[in-house]
């Protein structure tokens, strides 16, 4: 049994439980490396993957037909039901038949923001509350390995961004160019969440490409959350494309300032509203200053005003300051796993103007 | 009120309820309009979005702050809840009062099997069953024109992948101009679910495009299924890169006979399964021979052996029988609108080899 695990048991055992039964998705991934399809949003087939955890074996997936064969390659079990096919579909039916299966009369924690009421239904469950959010932000070897490899996608596409972009261009168009690069390196089709913009949209933090031309002096800016084998990497940069304005070059000096500051005071015990407070100090912008990173796209430690949560070694945390205004903006962002005395970084791309 | 506002009314009704709540995101979309993203997966930040409908004014959404803008446009009523904020993050409560303020104490249809248990947990529900998949499968006219601007996409992106298909592409080479052909028409990202395969595995029915290179004289098999304002375009077809092999060339003949002889029988009163038996006569697949499209990518009337659905004027299928074996395939795909006398093709796509 890994460490993630044992600590995902113990938060159900403090619910009253003997097992957790995993709804979220990101949170099946987080315990048994199963990562299925999310580009083209639920499925008619079937439910969303679920996962029981108990203390007496491997995790069984609870999973349709069509996912069973990648579901059993994570060395799970495997409590399937029929998915696509040209027999009358009964979704519902087979994923609650497949999850009693697994449970088998046990009283589960799970999460029922996520589980559908008809499965709910149908089994005895308490809610197991916040409680795996904490647990899951400190990073066993392997999560740390994978979030390295997604992390390779984000510097790759980074890297296709500043070699092709030029004027005339259209940010969909460059999009396009970054994403190849990230799918042919991943050998794959890769869900990416991703700002790509030129020009006045830099100073509105981001948004998706368009048809927008990108013209000679403008600012690009390119975050990228390309997900890889279930893990999420993130990473932020803006460039000119020619001269910057002297504005730009404003932005990026604090924003790039701020960065450096912020990462030489992550470490075990650093507190993440301290840290969010450093990050932001002089600059005013309306997101996160940072965020966990891992299964999910956006974890704890949040790296916001206020908050109270210790960063501990093994935690994996992306901080991205941001400057904008008067129609430009800039964002430096790095994910750094916190070490024992500090902290490494995993991300390897350009941070310049 | 629209005609499908009413027909899923009525289905509520019958159901024991006066009001229906909409929870899978393609039934909310199929009532209201919205639609929100699905290409990376559930958000930390949100629940997924529902639709309330009553007899008694517009349906009300209830989504994250994130979506309000998006979902006040389509002239719904919205009840929100905290997204993507710097607080600290509660979608389940949010989401659980949001939704209570819309529904407040109406005795609700809903679609137990995408509704979380969080939520049903605070409503007065009852399952509505399988009661909205054939009220659906008759489009309104708003529809119809959704679909056509969908499968102008699936046009778009199968003539750019005739016109751009060479020897030493890669699969993902080829995915990604066919991809950038529809985002630039559509003017955004898209969602898109496809098979794109050269060489062997047209002859396994389709898959997702690898880094494999295509080589001269082999099949090229592209499927694309995009989204555009919420709706779903289908389409299919095979071509050779260079000269076809005579087995390639026999596949290609007798799947296109079969597509041609299934749309001759199309029309009000043809029953889904004799649909399909013209469709498979002499071929033998292991799928579908068509289904149903709309806000989802595969609704009723599902062409399958044994169906008793019976096609109506105002329903969208599309027919895509195929023909696979020794390692090549071809199959070809049209999208039809059922007429009061036949049906009128909607695609226009090539078909040839």
């Amino acid at each position: 049994m890994t460490n993630r695990r044992e600590r995902a048991l113990e938060v159900a055992r403090r619910a009253s439980a003997e097992a957790l039964l995993a709804a979220r998705p990101s949170t099946v991934t987080w315990l048994t490396g199963f990562a299925g399809e999310i580009e083209w949003g639920s499925s008619p087939f079937a439910l969303s993957p679920l996962a029981l955890v108990t203390s007496d074996g491997p995790p069984v997936l609870v999973v349709s037909d069509d996912d069973a064969e990648a579901a059993a390659a994570t060395g799970c079990e495997v409590s399937s039901y029929r998915g696509f096919s040209v027999e009358p579909i009964d979704a519902v039916g087979g994923a609650s038949r497949a999850l009693n299966a697994a449970v088998g009369g046990r009283r589960v924690a799970t999460e029922p923001g996520a589980l559908p009421a008809a499965l709910a239904e149908t089994i005895d469950w308490v809610d197991i509350g916040d409680g795996l959010r904490l647990a899951q932000a400190v990073k066993d070897d392997d999560e740390v390995a994978l979030i390295r490899g997604a992390i390779e996608l984000c510097d790759i596409g980074q890297a296709e961004a500043r070699a092709r972009a030029e004027s005339g261009m259209t940010e969909l168009e460059l999009w396009s160019l970054v994403r190849l690069a990230i799918e042919r390196a991943a050998g794959a089709r890769t869900p990416i969440v991703a700002d790509l913009v030129a020009g006045p949209r830099t100073g509105e933090i981001g948004g998706a490409p368009e048809n927008r031309p990108i013209r000679e002096g403008e600012l690009v800016l390119v975050d990228l959350v390309p997900r890889r084998a279930g893990y999420w990497g993130d990473c932020c940069s803006a460039f000119a494309v020619g001269e910057p304005s002297a504005r730009a070059v404003e932005h990026h000096r604090v924003a790039y300032e701020r960065l450096e500051r912020v990462l030489e005071a992550v470490g075990p015990g650093a507190v993440a509203g301290d840290l969010d407070e450093i990050a932001r100090s002089g600059l005013d912008y309306p997101h996160h200053s940072g965020h966990g990173l891992g299964a999910d796209w956006h974890e704890e430690p949040r790296i916001v005003p206020g908050s109270r949560t210790v960063l501990e070694a093994g935690m994996v945390v992306a901080f991205e300051p941001g400057s904008y205004g008067g129609g430009e903006g800039v964002r430096v962002e790095q994910v750094v796993l916190v070490t024992q005395d500090g902290c490494e970084v995993l991300s390897s791309h350009r941070l310049d103007l």
